[in-house]
């Protein structure tokens, strides 16, 4: 280790140990001990902090996310746009340096982490994205894409499941272009692992078919860093490397979980600033060497840059078809006209399922947008995900597919998809994907979804069997809470289409959207082509779909429910009810319509019902009266779950005429006036 | 094998092909493959049809609950209650017979199962309860509790990471009462498992852990089988075998995934039948000799099941306390006078995080109540959750604590410590069993919490770090979804105290019950000691704490915003207003509560407005507004978020006021008021 090596390191870790002692809040000991590593790691990497979005970035991961006062400080000495303000605002209302990372806020922060396993298997995602985009556009005489991700985990990051399931696809897909760095220091919020985590886990990844390395001297080893890397790059597997540290390095509580989550004592930071040779009354020391070292490698890196956009242009003149998109890409632009290919239907088409119809969808649309890619969490047959003759994103060497397949066989892994779309929209270049699940499977993965919707990442859940209507397999498949659920997560777009024309709607939404993920819930069983709906009336999220005049009653329903609640408003218009029906297919979408629309939908003066056969939780937002399943369901053909749970147009009309009964002569306030 | 034993084989083969057949609708494959398997098994187990909650009984869990057909079979030609009639209404409408097996409508049924990797991870629990169980009762002179706890899972299971984060943990805590066999038939719904799981699973429980066994034969070897548990039951550790079986075995697709999930074809079944030398022409045919040898089997089963009474009879007068204990805990009641040990509070009490309370309350309450067992998933210095001289449940051999310890250290896997707590409560014993995350991170088991619910399970969620209060650590801690979704789950309790009262109703409310799960949500910050809180008013759910006589509005709020809003009527007071303000700990505990009660709580003609830090979701079943926070949270210092988002008394009584000022003039009704 050099001088300057050991300055540079000294200078992180007291940038880390100044930021969470001034914010009195923060976690010093993942900084002090992997600041080392960081030192060498970022030596490796290619990187402009000037343009941090460059498509072939080496990405660096954070997974264990509440180390981040590490992270920030690797980015304000490498100059990516934090200062050393910014530093001294670590964990303070609206700083650009909150307590984890976040990336639509940080720039150089490559994905949100601190929930723990959530960084490693967002990286997996981002090394699935670089295979897929280097194997569609790189050509014999030219690399586009060759970047690696890196990543730091802990020992909590390993004790969860989701980078468990990410990890074993990682082997399973040999991800060599992804390399992580396992921080062994035998310490968690508990106190020594041995007291619940006494696994081996260089032999798990092996299991997994992971390439692995030791680093035993992680404190000074600088050089068996870039070794391994090295190493790492040569091997055909994603590569995991247990790098032996000390957390807390310097601190008197070094190697224990004191020095874990808590500031240290002052104490403590004057004897570990005078064991450094800094000056223990200063505080964000930077020496000037420092940053000329780092800025010696930016430098560097630069130039490295400059030259693949120089290969770009020489790109697009020699391939014109495959320049003009990935420039298409890279701006952020979906195909023009490519709406086009969204199919639309009138009632005289015959009725399929929702899960159906986004197939067709899918087969339609997939020739058309390169950038759109999916899987499904092993329920390809039951969730329709795949599109007709869509390529398997597998090693070319299993003879099942190739790495510009765009088709994903995720395995059982919910949350581990989850969490992998989260990387392959991180990972840019307008990556649209989506994985299919059955819609009760979703809460599996709810870490993660909301990590897309908190990130801003437009990543689409295909959530098919989204009701009792998936019949037989019972209660431990049917969703009840599960809307609610996800209706709650802010910036969350949770449709559930009621026909074809709905269904295109949800995926024009989804596939359009720059920073808000999308669940798309569908059904298992046929519904109607409906009269009235149209793409365009759709994406308004809610619309008037049956329209009487000075109705009775408005009924709002979603999905299967809007075709059940225009056959209730016949049987009641026999009974002389004037009765509207109103399809409400994505509440997030309907919220964002101006007032004077909504109330053109949902007025004052008519008493609203609402019909979901799930949990009724939170649909009194726009209904006076709910008709749900506030129960668990059960298993029986689906017809017959209707009838018992009467959802039929019967049940309905009988709650629609005792609403009607309980609201006559009482004055009636849309449920969206509102006193603030 | 012996002409019995195939016969027997194929009776179970046919009854759920048969089943299926029926059905129209089911997943014939894997009972086709498992069952040479579950009969080799089921011979080696000791239980009692008669008494299925003898608790020395050895488990069966199917973890690959699809498989059920299997298990009804199982379960009818032992004899425990289910009926040829039974069978024959398999997946159908409230039949005994569900799509997935279902433990709370079946007797013989452990466990709920289906959702992959779920009954794998509450075995482990189950072998955690046994351990202990064994370890608290045993003498040198009584073996109170000896069983073995038998798991057969798929792939699946084994892809999902809750199974993973189980595994592991079993693996460090050496339950060697616990044996697996993992049923390798290379097929998931996706088809070959190739196309994404080609880890090396042996290698991978290896690791954990685990002793490892293979049957290479499993169509065939019952010697094989019957030769793996004996191997099991020597180990030291937990078992994983290997059992090797072709998936469909016999029908005209074995071996592919179309077996798996669909009803065979006609003449697959009569070939099958053939093949089995069954007349093709019957169905649900079970040869007399079948019965009797099952029955032969129960019978020497019963007579150890008697002998062991016999035992329990002599335990009782030798250890007359243990004996009265134990009596007591298999009668499924509480120590009398337990309520005792629940600490109260007066307003001059001071200010405490109720976190800190619960922790008060566990070390009172711990020594008083022996089936109370708890643990976290690696945040127990946050969490609070260890009572104080509580011993770690540990293998005696680390030091660290031993097996009749009853604190667990879960690691950082929180969908396997749901699921784990579920094994524990399935158990039986009385046992009541808690563990502690934040409360965003209940998230990350949503999987297992639901099936809490569902199978009646009565765990314990001791959720801390409950809101925006949990300041520095940011957004991706923050919880805003998370209570909407816990409270749409139906038959969960999901408690939110304001204060130390209210922190004993809620665990009094968990502590006694027996059919419904309870989160209890906590905060990382100290709140006052309220005027008018009791363990008695809050045990309704909802309680008027402060009584303005002709209120001109009503505050109801849960947690840490009840004395904010105390402190906004203050300030309403000095602005002319008479304000009423209630606390709601718990919505479903305040919904069993007589209609009368509730709406002399939220009666009609005042105006509602309900405060709470999180997503305003649902809260509009109980006020007519709601002020909430519809976002993400922010990293900041709590006190600068409260006020920031305007959760101040000011911010709250503005909003207060312009909600009278709405609802002037306009007739009011509760919303407690419905139409249906």
């Amino acid at each position: 280790m050099t001088d300057i090596d050991q300055l540079a390191i000294s200078t992180i870790r007291l940038l880390a140990v100044d930021m969470v002692g001034k914010a009195n809040s923060g976690h010093p000991g993942a900084p002090l001990g992997l600041a080392p590593a960081a030192h060498a790691l970022f030596k490796q990497m290619k990187f402009n902090p000037r343009n941090p979005n460059w498509i072939n970035r080496d990405r660096f991961v954070l997974s264990n996310g509440h180390a981040c006062a590490l992270l920030y400080s690797m980015l304000h000495l490498y100059g990516y746009g934090l200062t050393l303000d910014d530093l001294k605002e670590f964990r303070q209302l609206n700083s650009k340096t909150p307590g984890h990372p976040e990336m639509h806020d940080t720039p150089g922060v490559e994905v949100t982490s601190g929930p723990l396993g959530q960084g490693i298997s967002n990286a997996v995602g981002m090394a699935i994205a670089q295979k897929q985009f280097a194997a569609t556009y790189n050509k014999e005489d030219f690399v586009i894409s060759d970047n690696y991700t890196y990543v730091f985990l802990g020992d909590g990051c390993l004790m969860e499941g989701v980078s468990s399931e990410a990890s074993s696809l990682a082997g399973h897909l040999k991800l060599n272009n992804l390399i992580a760095f396992w921080d062994d220091n035998k310490i968690s919020i508990d106190g020594s692992t041995n007291v619940a985590f006494t696994e081996d886990v260089i032999k798990r990844y092996h299991a997994y078919g992971w390439n692995t390395l030791e680093i035993s001297h992680g404190d000074t080893d600088l050089d068996g860093v870039a070794k391994a890397i090295e190493q790492a790059k040569a091997s055909d597997k994603p590569t995991l490397i247990r790098l032996t540290t000390t957390i807390g390095f310097g601190s008197l509580q070094a190697g224990t979980h004191g020095v874990h989550g808590a500031p240290l004592k002052a104490d403590d930071i004057k004897q570990l600033k005078e064991k450094f040779g800094f000056n223990p009354e200063e505080t964000f020391k930077v020496p000037p060497e420092v940053y000329e070292d780092y800025a010696k490698h930016v430098k560097a890196n630069q130039e490295i840059e400059a030259k693949w956009y120089q290969t770009f242009n020489e790109y697009k003149a020699k391939y014109p078809t495959e320049g003009a998109e990935l420039a298409r890409r890279l701006d952020g632009k979906l195909p023009e006209n490519w709406t086009e290919a969204l199919p639309t239907y009138t009632p005289e088409d015959k009725p399929l399922a929702t899960r159906k119809l986004s197939e067709m969808l899918l087969s339609s649309v997939f020739p058309k947008v390169p950038e759109l890619i999916g899987g499904s969490a092993d329920l390809t047959g039951s969730n329709l995900t795949k599109a007709a003759n869509s390529v398997d994103f597998q090693d070319p060497s299993t003879k099942l597919g190739d790495y510009s397949g765009r088709y994903i066989r995720y395995g059982v892994r919910e949350h581990g998809m989850g969490a992998i779309m989260n990387g392959i929209a991180a990972f840019g270049a307008n990556y649209k994907n989506y994985g299919g699940t059955f819609l009760n499977f979703v809460s599996y993965a709810a870490g993660a979804v909301r990590l897309s919707a908190l990130s801003h990442l437009p990543v689409t859940w295909v959530a098919t069997h989204d009701s009792i209507g998936l019949g037989e397999d019972g209660p431990t498949h049917q969703p009840i809470e599960t809307l609610a659920h996800l209706r709650a997560i802010p910036n969350l777009s949770v449709w559930r289409p009621a026909d074809g024309n709905e269904v295109s709607a949800a995926y024009k939404s989804a596939i359009e959207s720059t920073s808000t993920p999308h669940v798309i819930a569908l059904t298992r069983q046929n519904l109607p082509q409906l009269e009235g709906s149209s793409i365009e009336a759709a994406s308004k999220g809610g619309y008037t779909l049956v329209k009487a005049e000075n109705p009775d009653i408005i009924i709002v329903a979603s999905g299967s429910e809007v075709s059940l609640s225009v056959n209730a408003a016949k049987v009641l218009g026999e009974q002389g009810f004037k009765v509207s029906v109103v399809s409400m297919p994505d509440f997030l979408t309907f919220d964002k319509q101006p007032q004077s629309y909504r109330l053109s939908v949902l007025p004052d003066g008519v008493p609203i019902l609402s019909v979901e056969v799930m949990s009724s939780f939170g649909w009194s937002k726009y209904s006076h009266e709910q008709f749900g399943l506030n129960r668990f369901g059960a298993s029986g053909k689906a017809d017959d779950l209707f009838k018992f749970f009467e959802f039929t147009p019967e049940g309905v009309s009988e709650r629609a005429a005792k609403t009607i009964q309980f609201y006559k002569g009482k004055p009636i306030l849309s449920p969206l006036n509102r006193a603030f």
